[in-house]
Parts: structure tokens; sequence; C-alpha cells
């Protein structure tokens, strides 16, 4: 039988400004990963969040970033392993206490956008938030690309790993993905669901490159702010079932 | 026989920028409210913070603040009583992770400046934040004025509460305090210090316009940013010793 | 020859968050209040609000708040006068420098949010925005609610000054504005418009409650976050030059 | 005749926070960085300083950085070209308009932390700093290693602009500087200002391997938190006084 987890980016939202189309995708995810206000969310939004995810029976899961709101930690800011260990740290638990007034758990962590990137790259960084994550709960999924520093040093630690692959990004051979968006490729659903199908149950595929490549994908992110993420993510549920496999939160996966 | 807690504001150093006298005061008082990140500290401080109140055995808490770090949290800020919830079920959290990678508790919680005065007279205000407390944790025990709204919401809501006066501000009748510092008698310790024995012992002081009357005083904050503020801590646990009073951490006093 | 500005809030994205409709207004409106940084807007938006300003030919406006990002500068702070000037100085600044690498002038100031609220009853905080404006350009026009204190201080401190009403919000007997939209109302962009009309060439409003008042309109605001905003603005257009009412930059009507 | 100025940080004071030895430095210097809020620095400290190097006839530098007050500034930051350039253009523009409220003129910028190393090394970074400083005056003279990227692209786009040296951080022979504080020789202050002496009259610098090089010196960095550098500024203005050497603001040495 096959499984599979799909995760989200949501509760990005800051004050008046509102970001993503959360209550649409919760009712095709199984995983979402909650901004923890250093890069988009806020107090408020968090519980909310936390709330809605919980309605919909989707696994919760920290999305810790670099403290840069102004880029939406979008840019790698080169702090000291000490300061991002603490910086993970804080926004666990902030998300942690949120979780616990709606009585849920937190399921794993998603580091978010450049603290994410180069965490998959380098050790050091990888190790500061694994010992973050490690400390806050013995249990808590990490999330990592295929043959990431974050995968490896994550086995060494013990710290419970999923490895990921994306609906709406071009993977290279390595295991990582190409940050721009696929062009004129986008808006074809049913071609990207397809594709996720293929990672799940072949372990393969083709990279922005053109290679065959094979893939582990035992979570898979459809980004909420893709154009049409919606249906994108409607068209994977379906495609999924239609393959036979499983879709269920990622704490199921990995044990 | 009398017993007595001794506060102290803590952490509100930030980034680059030292204040207040954290360590040498740390020597002197029971219990520590732990700035946590709003008003002051970052997520380095409230970890070091935590560690050192760890060493010297002192009780951990919350300082919880408006979203001012330009301010210190000391202007008030006209937030939504859901907003000031959010606020410190926020901050509460972050600093209980650092907590739990320390393997200690929070054993109180103040809330800072602006939010702390404001509550006081302010019902609605008290009761956002005692539900935050009381959400995070049954047996936290929240400090509050003599005669305060918060002092009266706490009690209907079932949240431990500690009767807090101070050592280096003057009283008022109804139980609230002048913000502005006493001037020439600032350097006068022993006087002080006197002042907080009568305060603990005979349960009155003298107001700042030199009525006597009652107080209760189950925790009594030394601010470390008062001038001498380790001397004037000094004198203060001398004088109590002297008279007879043990200072233990409020969570020994309140249960 | 009846003559009034039609003013709009613009700017307001943060980063990756987009707010309002500047493009759409920018083709009806004359004046532009530019966000400055510490409500909304950043330094990017800011370059490019200033940019579309000056292709639609309008006013360019500084548009400055309190320091409350997470709170859209809706919410009061208590802070000094002193504070507040320096706040306001600021703000005028950075948006004068990409006014200059523009070429364009900055036209006028409308305080943003509760300090543009709180400003018109109390007289000190009027005054310090107003100390601002006069030491930044002795030309500079302020916008004042009708008997405010802004606009009484703005008279004896000779800083020229245009009375506003609003488009899209009640007014009361005193010539202030309720806060909360109208709600069935809201959607009737003739009648709203032909309301704009009367305050313009009659100089009389009906209130909230009722009354028919006099009321002076040199600048009217349609807040480009009200539903329907542009329509709303094209609707007021089209009711003023039908009503023979020219639409003009308010440096035209204030001399 | 030699002639050279003295620069120091200032003005990185936030809110509550003190830093820095602005007054005792003043009295040496000639000419003072001031923050403009990113890094440190905040409206109430900006005017204060500038007030400050008015009243010691110091000429002001507008010091720019990445926004990053947690990190003072310290810490790289993957930003856009077009992001440096808007940041610069408003820190530029809020400095600037508290200088105008002060009847005294910008005449340096001198880029803050990570934002001024990283630009000597990266001709885009360096290009994106230029451009703002081009456009917000063409007097403007910016400060620059020797041998760096933003004294190659100054001189090409016709930016003014100044070599600098440091009195309290060693040289590489490339025209960089090592960041780590000197030791042991750090309290020599009488070594340090013979060093500074070497520098200007005889254009040599022994580097932190011990060659003897050429360098540049149009200006001599002083850090204000260097500890004791009110005595090192002391004594660098006696020998440089004792060799013949004027001190003036840059402005009367760049031309």
């Amino acid at each position: 039988m096959y499984k599979v987890d799909l995760n989200c980016d949501m509760g990005e939202s800051f004050g008046l400004y509102e970001l993503g189309n959360d209550e649409d995708m919760m009712q095709y995810i199984t995983s979402a990963n909650i901004a923890c206000g250093f890069h988009g969310g806020d107090p408020h939004v968090m519980r909310r969040t936390i709330e809605l995810a919980k309605n919909y029976n989707v696994g919760i899961g920290a999305h810790p970033a670099f403290p840069d709101l102004l880029g939406f930690g979008r840019r790698y800011m080169t702090c000291t392993p000490a300061e991002v260990k603490d910086y993970v740290t804080y926004q666990l638990g902030a998300l942690r206490e949120f979780c616990r007034a709606a009585d849920v758990k937190i399921q794993h962590c998603k580091p978010h956008g450049a603290l994410f990137m180069k965490a998959m790259e380098d050790k050091q960084l990888a190790r500061s938030i694994l010992e973050a994550v490690y400390e806050a709960d013995r249990d808590m999924i990490i999330f990592a690309l295929n043959q990431s520093e974050v995968y490896e040093e994550a086995v060494k630690m013990g710290v419970p790993v999923a490895k990921e692959a994306y609906s709406d990004r071009e993977h290279t051979e390595s295991g990582s993905i190409v940050l721009t968006r696929r062009g004129s490729e986008i808006a074809d659903y049913e071609a990207m669901a397809n594709r996720v199908v293929r990672m799940v149950k072949e372990g393969r595929v083709v990279t922005h490159d053109g290679k065959d490549v094979s893939i582990q994908a035992e979570t898979i992110c459809i980004h909420g702010d893709t154009p049409g993420a919606p249906q994108l993510a409607k068209a994977i549920v379906a495609a999924l079932k239609a393959g036979g496999v499983e879709i269920v939160p990622v704490k199921n996966i990995i044990s």
C-alpha cells in the first residue's frame, strides 16, 4: 500500500495583510506548516490557523524562519549556529503554546525559505535547527530534501525525518529544487499531479534538465501561493486516490 | 513565621544592547521576571537568562509586554482583548520552550510596563492576560497590585495570584504605585529596606502623600535599573533576615 | 467655480504583502497619501508608489503613522510629544528622499490611522505633528477634519491646512467621522457620490444620526480598501464633473 | 601639509538602550557616522546626535545598514540590488530630514557592518549603495577601503570617495581589515596612535601578518565601542598634532 503526506505553508498572513488560501487548501492537505511570526504570521494568525488545522484534522507543523518579515524569510542571513538554534526554539515554543491551548500537538517542523534551503547544504546550520527540534520533542519530525545535510544529520542525531518532494517546483539530480516556478507548464495540473503520483509510486522524477532520477517522497509540498494552488491540490488528491495512494499525515508514515 | 519573595525584571538586553545587572541581582532575589522579546529580550538572551536563574535557584517568570521594542513596552497601546491574549500566549510559549530545554518550569507571570499598569485598572485587559495564563498552566502565579482588577479577576477565575509591593517606588492609598522614581531618598537603602520589612511584617506602608495604609506584600519588586539596585537588594535581604523574614520563591508562599 | 481634491491612502503594501488598489485608484484621485514604512509601506513600495503617482500626475503626500506594523497603525500609543515629532520627521524625510530621486515634491501630509484620529482631538499631539511638518517645508499642506485641534493649531502656526471630508465614512455633528464603515448603503456609489457633490457645492452633509450640518470639504478621502473603491471613485469623479466641480490637487486649492 | 579626517560611528543607541560614548568621542573626531534606524539609532537618537555633532562642529555622515536591529547590522543578508538601493535611500532621507531641521548638511555616507564589508568586495552591492548616494546628493562623499569595489565603482560613477584606514583593526595586504579586535596590543594607545601617524604621513602600515605595505588614509576610523575609545582618540589626536598633521572634516580633504 502506498502512502504519502501532502503539506502546505499556512498562516503566513500578518496583521491586516492577508496571504495564501489557507481555508481552501486545508481540505486537501494532511500537514500544515504554520508560520511562527518571524517571516510571516502573528500571534492572532497562529491561533486561528491552528484551530483551522484542527478542524480539518490536519497535522500541525512549525515553520520557523530567519527574523526577516520585510524579506518574508527568503533572504539568507549569516547568523551564528547558536542564533539559529535560539530562533528555532523561540518559534517552536510560541507555536506550541497555541497548540496546547487548542489541545493539539506539533507533529513536525519544516524550516521556511532561506533557512530551509541553506540548511539543506550547510551541515552546521542543519545541526542548529535539529538541536532545537530534538530538545523540544523527540517525536517531532523534520522535513528534508533527498540527499541533504538536514537528512544526513537528522539520521545521525536520531531526529525523525521525512523526505520531501515538490509538486510545483522542478527537482535537480542532487535532490534539491529549482526555486523559480515552472512557467507555461504551471497550469497543467493534471501533468503535475501525475508527476507526483510517479514520485510516490515509482520513486522517480524527471529533473529540470530532463534526466530521469530516483527520488523519495514521503511528503509532497504544494505551495499555497502558487497560482491555482487549490485546483492543483485537488488534482493531486484525485490522481493519488486514483492511483491507489493513501493520503495521511506524515506521523502515520514516519515512525 | 514571615515569608516574602523578592522579584526583579531580568533578561531585558537585546542583541548587542546590554541592560540591567542580571548576574548581580540573581544572588539576592528569589523570582526573576524574564523578558520575552516584545519589549526587550531576544531568543539568545532568554536562553541565557533562564540558565542564569536556574544556576541561582531563582523562580522563573514570564514578563510579557506590548509589541513595542522602540518604547520598551512602556507605552499603552489600544489593542483588542483578543490581541492581548494572543500576545501573552505567544510570549509565554516562547519562554516556556527555553525553560523546557533547561529542564525548569515557569513559576509565575508578571506583565511588563504599560501592560502591567493598565491591566491593574482595566478589567477586560486583566481578563485577557489571565485567560492566556490560565490556558497555559493552571499553576502559574500572576503578580498583581493590591486592590487591582488583575487581583480581583484572578481570584474569580481561580488563577493563583501574588500581591506585589515595591521597594523602589512610592505606593498610593489605592494600592497602586507612583511611576516616577523617588529622588533624594533613592540612595537611602537602609530606609528603603526598613520600609520593605514593615510592609511584610506589619502589612503597612506610608504612601507618597504621607498616609499610613495597609498593604499586602507577598512579593517585593526591586527594579534592576534602579541606580544601585544590587546594593538596594543586598540591604533588603539583610534587613529581612535581621527581621526574621524568610525569603523564598513565590510558589512557596502562594499555594 | 467649485474645486475639490480627491485623496486616497496609497503604498500600504509591505514586502510580499499586497494591499489596496493603487494603480486602479490613481486614475481617479488628485492626491495620494503614501505610507512611509511605520504602519505599512517599505522602501521599495515607497519608490514604486511615488513613480506611479508621478506618472498619473497625482499630488504626493506623506502618510506617517505610529510605529506599529502589526496593528497597521490603527492603535493609539501613548507616545510623548517629542517622540511623535521625531517619528513624523523621520517618515517625512524617508519619503522625501524618494521624491527627490523621482524629481517631485511632497505636496501634503496626512497622518494615518490612530495618529490622525487622536491628533484631531489632542492639541499637544496636533502640535507635535505640525512642528515636524513646519520644520520640513513651510509649504507642506496638512489635512485636518473640520473643527479639529489639528485645524485650529495649523491656523495658529501658519501651516497650510486643507479641510477634509469623507466619501465612505459617516460624519458627526462635531466634524469628526464614524470609523465603522457604512453597511447596506456602502454599495450605493451614486448616493455616496451625490453626498460628496453636496458637501463640496453646498457645504452641507447629513450626519450619521440624521442631522443636516455644515461641512467644509477641500479634499475628499476615498479609502482604497473600501470594497469597490475604484467604482466608488469613478462614480464620485463623474458626479463631480456633472455638477461642474473641478477636481484638482489640493495645492491648487490651498494657497 | 598633511591632513586627515577622524571618523567614528555614532547615534547607535535605540530606545531605552544606550550604546557608545558619543559625547566623549565628539570632541576628538571630525566626522560622525550616524545610525539611521536599521541596525541601531531611532528617530529621537538621530535628532539628538545630529545636534551633538553640530555643537562640536563635526561633519555629519549617514551610516545605513541592512534592516537587522537584532543582529546590529552585522549579518550579511542576500538582498537584491534594488532592495539595497531602496534601503540606503530611505535611511539617507530620514537622516537628511533631521539635518535640515538642524540646518546642517550630510557630508558623507559610510555603510555599516555587513553592508560595508560585503560591498567592498561585491561590485553589484557597491553600485547599489553608490546609486542611492549619487541620486541623493552629487557632493556626498562615500567612505571606502583601499583597493575595494566601492572605491573602484565610486571613481567610475563620479561619486566623491575617501579612502579609509582603521586605528583599532589590523589591515590586510589587499587593503581590507581583520574584523577581530587586536588583543594584548589593544590598550597600547600610543603605539596605535603612532601607527595612524605613519599611515597618514608615510602611507604605509604593517599588516596583521607582518608585511609592510602601502595604504592611503584620508579618513581614520576609531570605533566608539572599542574599550577605551576616548583615550585612544585622545592619543591619536595628540600624536597627529605632534606630527604636524591637520585634523579636518573629510570634505576639506576630498574635493
